[in-house]
């Protein structure tokens, strides 16, 4: 890339330090301090590949960099904990515009910041390959017991927080990560297991049920579909969109039945496997999502 | 990649608990307890990519893993932290074979465990694009002050902790990363300022240099110059080759003159920029080593 010591001082004079933050990147790594009331660190990391996650030459770089860290807010909303930092690794093609880069730069760390989620280290390479954006994140559990996938029980009611189907249209640049709603549904319920809807309900719900060794039955009549789904121009009906799109970036979680705040679509029963009940009549709801996510 | 998800499955059954890690990979994130004792948690991330850090049409998938983790334990050594854990993300060429896939894993995660640095999560995608392997490290300073590159005073020395140049003919792949000898030379000696050598003394000397509000003067004489040099076809001088080359992955620092462990190669001074010194004449060291790392 053109340019690229310019970038990397663009990139240090970005980097603060803070309570949290001692300090910031420009030795070989950043140092945190966390406090006793922090408790555990929750860590992951995430990437966003041209021509998997986005499009470089269709989508803004700010978006792309939006939707790189926010993949990782949205691991920490679906474990109940409070971003608390993060390191970035951007593999950059040797063409780029350092003027791209730093607006992709931008979006990443806005971001983070608008979650208090402060970039406080990375690395910068220009390659011949595609642009790929690595987010790595440090959450803290901060007085909540970090929610998993493994915790469903038969009689559960199994939720989601928002309507889905259709992410493809501009939503799974544009997501706001469920964090507050997160933390807010914990402090206020039991909610025994929970995940973020990347790879599609039928799939996601099956990690809850194959890690919490239940079975899980969505109502095909409660499951929200987004208004975008209408827009898709082809004939798959609305709900196969709602259930196996994907990138949705809702929270999908089982817990108490009752509660308010989010869209009851299921139930937690004893058993094995994802199933979608219409009618009356109960039969397996395949997974037909996303494939590429890891953890 | 063909058998993405066998892969998954197999880097799951790699993945450990242990005291410091109560949750691994299979939720969102991980989760990590720190003890009082572990103080400071250091941060860092580093990616290598195919055609720059590596080939991999050339380079056995183990070596590549071995890199990519220990260039970050490398960072861990600058700041003389001890590793704690690491999250790893992939990006893999789709025509990529699940078993060249397994052996790099096995090849960053066994590079791990040999410093108590378990992969305690990751991410894992196929695509167009080349290898590109991103590894984040968590270190605890564990009862040393982390050590940063902004402290070195006129008076003090220079060290290195190893011979330099040449890496490229296989040491880059190779190197043994210096984290013992790093607890141990600030557990014996006042050590100002540290770095690790990956983009050549000229350059990372410069980084000391300028963040400490100092200068360099380096004793051409006194540069150790490693065997490999020797075996290079090319017409440089051996001196040029082991300042430049860079991806030696010693520790250049300093601190009180007289420390026996390591190899003085010179000395800070009043004023700013590196020097090399040779015959009693004195020049600016123009840093001409890699380029490509930005923190």
């Amino acid at each position: 890339m053109p340019g690229e010591f310019d970038f990397i001082d663009f990139v240090r004079s970005r980097q603060t330090t803070g309570d949290r933050v001692p300090l910031a990147a420009g030795d070989d790594l950043a140092a945190l301090r966390f406090g006793s009331a922090d408790g555990l660190i929750l860590v992951g990391i995430d990437q966003v590949l041209d021509g998997v996650h986005f499009d470089a030459q269709l989508h803004e770089p700010e978006r792309i960099g939006r939707k790189a860290m926010n993949r990782n807010l949205s691991d920490c909303a679906a474990m109940a904990c409070l971003p608390a930092a993060a390191t970035v690794s951007l593999a950059l093609p040797r063409t780029m515009p350092v003027a791209w880069a730093k607006r992709l730069y931008d979006g990443i760390r806005l971001a983070g910041e608008a979650f208090d989620c402060p970039i406080v280290g990375g690395d910068t390479g220009a390659w011949d390959g595609p642009l790929a954006v690595t987010v790595a994140i440090l959450g803290r559990a901060a007085g909540v017991e970090p929610v998993r996938r493994s915790g469903a029980k038969p009689g559960d009611a199994v939720y989601v927080t928002g309507p889905l189907g259709g992410s493809i249209l501009g939503r799974h640049l544009d997501f706001v990560p469920r964090v507050a709603e997160a933390r807010d549904l914990v402090a206020r319920h039991r909610v025994s297991a929970m995940i973020d809807l990347s790879d599609g309900l039928s799939r996601d719900a099956g990690h809850l049920a194959r890690e919490s060794g239940v079975g899980i039955v969505i109502d095909a009549a409660r499951v929200p579909i987004h208004p975008d789904v209408a827009r898709l121009d082809d004939d798959r009906p609305p709900l196969e969109h709602a259930v196996n799109d994907g990138e949705d970036y809702e929270l999908c979680f089982t817990g108490e039945p009752g509660i308010a705040s989010a869209i009851r679509v299921g139930t937690v029963i004893d058993g094995s496997g994802v199933w979608i009940e219409a009618n009356g009549a109960r039969r397996p709801l395949v997974a037909a999502g996303f494939e590429h996510k890891l953890a």
